[in-house]
């Protein structure tokens, strides 16, 4: 066997043995980090600010198949999917716990592979990883973060400020990690058939990474402080555009008009549609996990936005009583639909 | 079907419609808590305090076997667990995210059980739900559960700072929660093989009790408040006496004697043990699961607490190259060693 590919249980290791391998390399990025892992809590410290606090659960064969699904890549991921909740919140993020649960086929190597992706997103984005537990489990994998960020007071954004004739905007582009999934699901098939077959993923580049490696809209926070704008209502789009614009209306008890043809999607996304015959449109409006930001201004910010590149501006607000609308090509309006995990997701 | 057994399936009421229903009557208890669930994240507020975080995961089949656990006592221990986690920093617990994880035999009604008894101990405590993730899980239940609580300035009482000829002090009694497992664990063996045969549980209320309702100590922080002891270091025994033990000396970099005729325990514990043919030392070391308090205190302190039916003084702290020993009824010194979930718990 070559070094490369040795594997050591973790019962060798032990529990502890494990958690202190995983965490021997933290080094405390924050201010408001007074201790981080190794007792009970860890201690924190806002002096003036608030919190925000959001928590996240990843189960294997559910959120991610290790398939084809690097151990590296799944640990910034959970970490990256709760940052963006965060965000979502007009906030920047501090601190993370991370809690695991192991099956016995997983090794310590494993281990350190998922633990290398949660310290790197950790770095990118400079949280301090505080605690967490790592425990066992009969079967699969299992992570939860919890995320803690800070915000100077009245500067949150809630999902239920959206007023009639507000913008409703979007960041960057929708559905690609939906039709990266469906990319990845349909190699996996030929290789389940055939395992001397090689994955056809050239030229999907974008969205492979939009599935497997995506990242917190970070920068669009910075951006909207430095332009003056305080969005009316934020939310991430973690279950697709359809699903978080419905979360928004109701919350802001108020309707929508949301235009298809201004929905923004990259080219490979398009083409990985066609190629599958999935129309894109269902791939932004309930596919999901694209992590950009949905939110709405007020008509009087319209002016500071208009020409940047990182925003699109796909409807607007109106009454409750219109309802919550897709505005078709073609012009006509149909009802916008909840989606969740019941769909199969 | 009698009204009482009707069961709803999840995929019936949603994602979002079984959030709505396990969320709906929660009211907040704290003036820290800015807003609770319903957004991207909650927002706490802190002012001049710290704030300590911790979190803990329970899977099915390795923590809690569902055939002996009610599922309202489960979401209750959930909670006690973190909870505790808190009060052996010294700390008061505020906030908790819930995630869950559901495979599909669990109806909307095994999910508001759960939930009645995390419901609970957050009344017990004074703490408020905050947040949180639903999911779905190809197999069993996940529950990961963080905590937030506060702590004013140099308040904490980490697990570092123990000192030689500190006395070494717990509360309550051990190996209480490990008895209770093991005659669980007998009865649904029995009924394993031969379904009508009732439980023989009679008799033995109390260590049942602090393995499947077990509290956590808010008393104490309380009484060492009163009695003005700040303990030198603390931990809370979640994983048994000895494994605690080696945590503190560890991490304060110090020995210690440990007596075993001193060590607290429950005549019911006393009695499972003899009945089961097990040592009962054993339970009180190995156990885990009582979430009792583990503290160290100035010699100076004694006076304070040593008519306090609630501490017992188990041992005295030594240097680190004396290492740490469990003094037996005989007076032979043996070397404590560390217990965690590779050891088959």
């Amino acid at each position: 066997m070559s070094k490369e590919k040795e594997q050591t249980s973790i019962s060798e290791l032990g529990e502890f043995g494990l958690i202190e391998r995983i965490t021997k390399d933290i080094q405390i990025k924050n201010s408001s980090t007074i201790e981080g892992v190794g007792d009970d809590a860890a201690i924190l410290d806002y002096k003036e600010k608030q919190i925000v606090i959001s928590s996240d659960l990843l189960t294997e064969g559910i959120h991610f198949n290790l398939m084809y699904t690097p151990l590296k890549h799944l640990g910034y991921k959970a970490v990256i999917v709760n940052l963006s909740d965060v965000y979502a919140m007009n906030a920047v993020p501090k601190q993370i716990t991370v809690n695991i649960a192991l099956s016995v086929k997983f090794s310590v190597e494993a281990v350190e592979e998922l633990y290398l992706g949660i310290h790197l997103a950790c770095e990118n984005y400079g949280v301090d990883l505080v605690g967490g537990d790592t425990t066992s489990s009969l079967t699969g994998l299992t992570i939860s973060v919890t995320v803690l960020g800070e915000i100077e007071k009245d500067k949150a954004v809630l999902r239920s400020g959206a007023k009639r004739n507000d913008l409703l905007c979007v960041t960057g582009d929708l559905g690609g990690a939906y039709m990266g999934l469906q990319l990845l699901e349909r190699e996996n098939e030929v290789y389940k058939v055939n395992q001397k077959m090689q994955p056809q993923l050239d030229g999907y580049d974008y969205i492979l990474e939009r599935q497997l490696k995506p990242e917190a809209r970070k920068d669009i926070v910075e951006a909207l402080k430095k332009l003056e704008i305080k969005p009316t209502s934020m939310i991430d789009i973690s279950d697709g555009l359809s699903s978080e614009i419905l979360h928004l209306c109701k919350n802001s008890n108020v309707g929508c008009n949301l235009y298809e043809d201004k929905i923004p999607m990259d080219e490979q996304t398009k083409q990985m549609a066609e190629e599958l015959n999935i129309n894109p449109l269902v791939a932004a409006l309930n596919g999901g996990e694209d992590y950009e930001l949905l939110f709405t201004i007020s008509m009087n910010d319209f002016e500071k936005i208009k020409n940047d590149p990182d925003f699109t501006i796909i409807g607007h607000i109106t009454e409750a009583s219109e309802g919550t609308n897709l505005i078709t090509s073609g012009g006509s309006a149909i009802q916008l639909e909840a989606q969740g995990w019941n769909h199969g997701k």
